[in-house]
């Protein structure tokens, strides 16, 4: 249950120190051993991610996904299918350079393709746009600032929410958290929605509120804990 | 009151793009111009945007902003540099290649400096962590998708909310708009605001909700239209 790190240049590097910031299991593969020199607490093997046998030594067959961050879009498409080919269940994010190579990788069999200049981009025309948006959802997003999180809570059948309307549950006048969406099991997912919506279970609550109130409601929704 | 965009390579092309969706008077200013060719509909100087009589041109002396997108860090601090040397209040966005060159291009005088290869590691990390979260937030963020957007909407002086709580505004209630966060006239943030929290003139509200209610709620507050 463990995630895979292919390359670990900028891009991985930032993607490390977050999984380290969630606790989350991962293995990097790296082709060149001085780009690992000064990591303490890492858990690496020196290899090519091109290479079936490197995957599989890396627990390709048990992992959870793999993000493929190689320099080129060859490289990574390469990584797409092999990974997919030897794990069929596998979450396969990679990097592409354009959207061309975007289309391709999904095709391939990645679920997601993410361009960092396109992102890069958008996210620039946003700081002119939508200053104060882009500040907020850089509070909400973050793990520093605690004040303000977005989540998603996943609702449990065991919960004591299910059945109940959002007023009931009194999300918003006992948690002090908002429910700005909730994605139904069947995939659709219903924007701000009303007080008398009905929670069900398989849910999942996109809720917006401090770190402490979405613990709460997280608590609450795996049925861990009763609801207030 | 015009954007300057500095460098029409891949970033500034998806810049670009959204400026225009957005109706952002823009001029790119590109030393290639093989890399302007099938543009159309697209204001461009051909010439060095670290020559101040290029800046110049672009009509930097009234620019309400720009954004330095050149290929290295030494040439977009040296924009930076001359930006606000020729214009002490313009808004100053710069792409840095990593966290040393960004602490840089804002000790020169940038008020945003990005790295791409950063926010698209951090993306990465929320694509697995938080995949809906990250959905939810294409939709809102993106403006092809009109349910669901989030947006910044400043509170004029004229409008009849001041002094109005959130509840008696009725911005839930009859416009179906859910208000995260306002920034108030001194830069303090207040997140999940109450209901019985005041709005004042000088706010910026921080609002979710479709297209339509936040066009509603923007008139009310600029003092166009009379409250719902
Ligand atoms: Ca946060
Ligand atoms: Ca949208």
């Amino acid at each position: 249950n463990h995630y895979i790190v292919c390359g670990y240049g900028r891009m991985g590097k930032i993607l490390c120190k977050e999984f380290k910031a969630n606790n989350v299991d991962f293995v990097v593969i790296e082709k060149f051993e001085e780009n690992l020199k000064d990591e303490e607490d890492l858990l690496y093997i020196i290899g090519d991610a091109t290479k079936d046998e490197i995957l599989k030594s890396a627990g390709i067959k048990r992992a959870k996904g793999i993000i493929s961050l190689l320099p080129s879009d060859a490289e990574n498409l390469y990584v797409v299918v092999s990974a997919r080919f030897l794990n069929p269940e596998i979450f396969i994010v990679a990097r592409a350079t354009d959207e061309e190579a975007r289309i391709k990788l999904k095709m391939a069999g990645a679920n997601k393709a993410i361009c960092p200049y396109h992102i890069g981009g958008l996210r620039i025309a946003q700081s002119v746009l939508r200053p104060n948006v882009v500040d907020f959802l850089e509070f909400a997003t973050g793990s520093e600032f605690k004040d303000i999180q977005i989540e998603e809570i996943f609702v449990s059948r065991d919960s004591k929410l299910v059945g109940k309307t959002l007023k009931d549950a009194k999300i918003g006048e006992k948690l002090k958290a908002i429910v700005v969406g909730i994605k139904r099991a069947d995939g659709k997912i219903e924007f701000n929605p009303s007080a008398s919506t009905i929670i069900e279970a398989g849910d999942i609550i996109i809720g917006i509120g401090s770190l402490e109130s979405l613990s709460l409601l997280s608590q609450m929704a795996s049925g861990e804990k009763e609801i207030i």
